[in-house]
């Protein structure tokens, strides 16, 4: 027998669903009144007042004021009372722990980091809650849930990490761990997945409905939204796993365990090793200048020095960006997404690599597809990945995103 | 003001939405009892009865007999009946345009076939009229609609042909001039997207909800299905370009502008230059044993020598094996998808293809997620396409795809 693949609602998730929807308009109409809200969800003007009511009493909305006379009675304007709510955000890629409380509108509230000085799985498992449990006391709104972005194999709906190298975690129950610590709703989402979330909900002036985030870091990974939604592949990771795709025959070893992959020529790991090589071995690069020594070569170095000018610099971010150029001409011609977005810490090269980035995928791509892409960074920067995950729980808990 | 992202469904369309998905429920399941209907659907035995009683009206679902009682009455079993309408399917993607009259679960009942002999956009029309003027004739039960696959840069919803370059057409209004003449609904589809499609609907048996299939003939394009939907990018052509993505650097030019192109080293076009290339350079290859001449080589005699063990065609084979290996490491690593089924005339090489398409694929990605992924070519032979636009029909005018 067949799973019910629709059925229909009891009055309770009705009503359940006409508030998220009428939510949902207000969210992203920004400022609306009772009228328009009918016209543009379909509902009745008194189902959707009463929703409209409700979400008044639950202090999600607010009237903001008088409209504009259309003739009559001018219209009285609502809007979702940005600060009704807060939702915290984590990003646990990095060499640092860092979190966020945010309004509903994804504006950071509060911050908080903590050093990953371990890697031994327990002790990164007490990290992870010394910094949540101090979010959890900076937030001075009711508390929507806890969004906690990672890399990863993850099992979305169980809330099970399988595999998160970098935190030397293994079939670890996070989800349910901090579901009993705080008494919230808990959601665990793949790094990648949470940058591409953040950049369509918050960084999406244009409303593009498709589109894909490279997120390069220490390992590279792709997040990809079809029409709105977040597509989630059948594999554990969810994300598009494009730094383990070959760009060089008989490359470098990759961790892996194959050669060659993206990993190993334009990852953050990758550009730091260039970027020493190129201070050990050239005296006259403006590294010298920025990194005292040859071991304290890092990403704020190697930037100063690109923008000092120092042309093999540039010639190394012009190698980097042709082969994520690889990856992007790949990305579009499977996924078909008008936008590309680069992200992470690789992506600070900006404008110098998205030119170089663009130039390779429209080379190695249908001209009429890749023609119309566009490829940008993302200006959420550092945030993108606790913004995303935070992202993902205005989505579960009030349905806005 | 926003687009209404749902609404309240009127009566009538609550009414359709249930007759739809009661057969979809009876058709996906073979056969069903009103009892496990209502079950599967979540509609009361009412609703869903008078569902049923409506479709045995049209004729569409029968009583199949007394199925094992549970203790009390035997239930009566239903089914789809298979021949209560026929649908129409055609293929203009090869140098014989194709068509067939198809039953309700994809059997060919009559075929038709028209040889393209012109470029000519106005008389390939005309060519395409004959061919389904034919089909129209041959159809001896009321027919739901016609679909039509075809390479090229397609309008889907506006059912406009924005270019096919092997049918000499440019902004041609296909649908609109085709409903105009058979006063039937006409839909139009991407060749490899309807690839998909039949794959989907008629050759899944384990019932997989994401695949991709690479159709292989003059060019090479992909069709992907996620959690059982097609796959529409934002591009013009819906399907995933695949066949432009650059596989050898400073390769051979392709029609497209570019060099290097997957197509110029892997379409049935590159295969048969190779296969004549060692027909004319080697004498005692076995083509000479199935091919009168030089000319003559054709995927027939390929297959044969093949067959034969002809080691020259052994190992060209292998090498149009890797290529495809790179494009499809590319398709699981950004789309995630568990299958990867390989169509089209070049898919003919069968085992051979697919051992090396697999090999490289999991050479050239992230071994965790490449081992898990299935490769096999298809066995819906020359009908893929075909099928893949009567599926199609099926879908929009019965909902049971």
């Amino acid at each position: 027998v067949l799973p019910p693949t629709s059925r229909k609602l009891t009055r309770y998730e009705a009503k359940r669903h006409n508030r998220r929807l009428v939510l949902r308009t207000i969210y992203q109409a920004g400022e609306i009144s009772r009228a328009d809200i009918a016209r543009a969800t379909g509902l009745t003007r008194t189902t959707s007042s009463s929703a409209v009511a409700d979400l008044m009493e639950e202090g999600l909305v607010e009237e903001l004021g008088q409209g504009p006379s259309a003739g009559g009675k001018p219209p009285t304007i609502l809007h979702v009372a940005q600060d009704a709510r807060h939702v915290a955000g984590v990003d646990l890629g990095g060499l640092t722990l860092r979190g966020a409380v945010f309004d509903l509108r994804g504006s950071v509230c509060h911050q908080a980091t903590v050093p990953l000085n371990t890697g031994d799985g327990n002790h990164v498992l007490d990290l992870v809650l010394d910094l949540l449990d101090r979010l959890v006391e900076l937030a001075d709104r009711p508390l929507l849930g806890i969004g906690v972005g990672l890399p990863g194999l993850i099992d979305v709906s169980q809330g099970i990490v399988h595999q998160a190298v970098n935190l030397g975690w293994r079939q670890l129950p996070l989800m349910d761990l901090l579901a009993q610590r705080y008494h919230l709703p808990i959601g665990l989402v793949n790094d990648s997945q949470a940058a591409a979330l953040a950049e369509y909900t918050f960084a999406n002036p244009d409303r593009v409905r498709d589109l894909a985030v490279i997120l390069i870091k220490r390992g590279i990974s792709a997040g990809l939204i079809f029409n709105g939604l977040l597509h989630h592949g059948t594999s554990r990771s969810g994300a598009s796993e494009i730094g383990h795709v070959r760009v060089v025959e008989d490359g470098e070893l990759c961790a892996c365990g194959h050669r060659g992959c993206l990993e190993t020529v334009a990852s953050q790991r990758a550009v730091l090793h260039m970027a020493q090589d190129i201070y050990d071995s050239h005296p006259q690069s403006s590294l010298r200048q920025f990194a005292a020594a040859s071991t304290s070569v890092d990403m704020d170095a190697v930037l100063r020095a690109l923008e000092a000018g120092d042309p093999l610099l540039a010639s190394m971010v012009e190698g980097v960006g042709r082969y994520l150029g690889i990856a992007a001409a790949n990305l579009v011609s499977v996924a078909n997404v008008p936008l590309v977005v680069l992200a992470g810490s690789v992506a600070r090269f900006g404008n110098p690599l998205v030119e170089v980035v663009g130039r390779e995928m429209r080379d190695r791509s249908l001209a009429s597809l890749a023609e119309q892409v566009q490829v940008r960074v993302s200006e959420l920067g550092d945030d993108i990945v606790m913004k995303g995950a935070a992202a993902a729980m205005l989505a579960s808990e009030l349905g806005v995103v």
